[in-house]
């Protein structure tokens, strides 16, 4: 038997170059992975008109999980991919635990001034399966002035509450111990009221770590003017999503982000992915940064339980990142073997 | 007949402090103002338990414009007073255009590094009577583990029409005349159809206009890694709420932001208010900054006609702040008087 069977959808762009570096990432610190690659993606769909045939997705559902590079490009009418791809794994395989993690690691910097490397160390858990983000929605009237359009938030205690469950479970295993919800409970009242229900009966099973909650615009604000007050961060999809952005944003860019949407049960695959898409401007010539790939392997890694070799990953980057000449050139691949060296040795 | 009738809601906390100063410089540019105090607040709701009494209500609507200083303390129920005062008087006075400059005044900082006073100067214009305030929602089984909660974002062609159109008549009317629309087409398919639909028909009546789409979590990011890119902003309710807070926090922070509830048409009387709360910490002391309760007054004075007036009050603000020691202790009541004096010059 294999350490793990994982699928790996190198996707679009630079998708293949920054793979590539992950997979010998994950070569060097776990020998013996099994990994099939499949072709879905803005090209497949341009051959074929094909996004995630059935087969395939039937496919996907038999290994431990799936490694993702980018899909997407510019060609492709949007939400095709989005919708058809990324959120029906994330739908499909109950990937209810969207994760990013956000770090201002020594040798890159922040847009904010004051923030200085190591300040910022937060994990955003997004709700990955309910609210904004379920579909539910129409229109009546299209295309004339009666025209009326309705988006649909659903919540259930199910869903929320396993989520923060997950939230408080990584704050157990980290240093400051403390969860940040976010939501919008002034306006969202009943959403919010459930969030912040099912917030405070989780947290009375963890007296030990710390609580707060914010509405979503003040996280927002918080997240530019203080980014180092967060630990872990709980919050709804679409809160999510947005709230995410801003993080990597501030700490060294959506180049660097890496992102797991995970069922932690492991009843289905799990998915990793660098945030960035698959740039096109850069394809091909070999220069795109893998630290976003090769860390969301690490978080592959500590998903399937290996949470050692995720360790030398991610210890690997952060020794590549400081040793950085900050706008220097770099070459795809020859991070890749360092990185692989690094994590191996 | 007085050149304008105000209806003056103090409130809570530093409310009171702030608008006596926006008082003073609108009597100082705009003589014969009539303006009414009206004890809404916190206070009063703790006094007498009431909100928003109907009376006061109809005596609001009375007047051409409300200027409003700070609600609510820690210590009313969240959501009481937001629901029950400010979101009530957007929808009721149909306040469909919710305003909010940000600009990075020389004289402040911006806690980007790369962002030098001067390069910021947008204005986001939000939705502000729809999407998902429209307080559709709700939930079953509660406290129970069969909980549901919804929310419902309701949009009409002809809400996200008109907020559109006064976003293209607020670009035409600045230098750099250019329109960004932010929302999140590829996930919410039905609202963001219908929101692209009509930005696209009103731009076609604005050729002269440069338009853009972003998705709400890349305008997020944008906003902290390029903030100058953008002039006007449209969006819906909740983006908006969650982009301007972004916005205020690059530019001079919350401190400095301004905005206006606004009913262009004038049917009924628009809001201006700073977006800082009551701040309970430092009320009293007669040590809070006025000069977004002073931008506010200026937006008030703009949407009532006097632009001239408007203009000589936000170039006030611009000096003081220009002349400001960073970090300098300041006397409200002082601050107000220099820039009454200088509006008035
Ligand atoms: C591509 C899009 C559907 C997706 C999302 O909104 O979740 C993306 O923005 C993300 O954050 O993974
Ligand atoms: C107080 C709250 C209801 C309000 C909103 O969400 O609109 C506030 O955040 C704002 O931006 O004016």
């Amino acid at each position: 038997m294999s350490v793990a069977r994982i699928a790996v959808v190198a996707g679009d762009g630079i998708g293949p170059e920054v793979v590539a570096q992950a997979r010998k990432v994950i070569d060097a610190v776990l020998p013996g992975v099994e990994a099939t690659e499949y072709d879905l993606g803005a090209a497949r769909y341009h051959r074929t008109g094909e996004v995630l045939p059935e087969s395939v997705q039937a496919e996907l559902a038999g290994h431990d999980a799936i490694l993702l590079g980018a899909v997407g490009d510019p060609t492709v009418p949007p939400g095709v991919l989005e919708r058809g791809l990324l959120l029906r794994l994330r739908f499909d395989f109950d990937q209810y635990v969207n994760l990013r993690p956000s770090r201002l690691w020594p040798g890159t910097t922040s847009p904010l001034a004051t923030v200085k490397p190591g300040e910022i160390d937060l994990v955003v858990v997004r709700e990955g399966t309910e609210g904004l983000y379920a579909g539910a929605g129409g229109s009546l009237h299209r295309d004339t002035p009666a025209e009326v359009a309705t988006e649909e938030s659903l919540n259930t205690r199910h869903g929320v509450e396993r989520v923060i469950r997950d939230a408080f479970a990584r704050a157990e295993r980290r240093e400051r111990r403390k969860v940040t919800l976010v939501h919008k409970t002034n306006v969202l009242t009943h959403a919010g009221s459930l969030w912040a229900r099912a917030f405070q009966a989780v947290a009375a099973e963890h007296p030990d770590i710390e609580t707060e909650y914010q509405h979503v615009d003040a996280a927002a604000m918080f997240l530019v003017t203080q980014p180092q007050r967060y630990d872990v961060v709980v919050t709804d999809n679409l809160f999510g999503d947005i709230l995410t952005d801003i993080a990597a944003a501030v700490s060294g860019g959506i180049g660097l982000a890496a992102s797991g949407s995970i069922n932690p049960e492991r009843a289905y695959p799990s998915m990793f992915e660098p945030v960035h898409g698959s740039a096109p401007d850069i394809a091909g010539q070999g220069v795109a940064d893998p630290a976003a790939a090769v860390l969301s392997a690490a978080l592959l890694l500590d998903h399937l339980g290996y949470s050692d070799a995720a360790t030398r990953v991610t210890g690997a980057v952060a020794a590549e990142l400081a040793a950085r000449t900050p706008g220097a050139a770099l070459r795809t691949a020859e991070v890749g073997d360092r990185l692989a060296a690094h994590a191996a040795g």
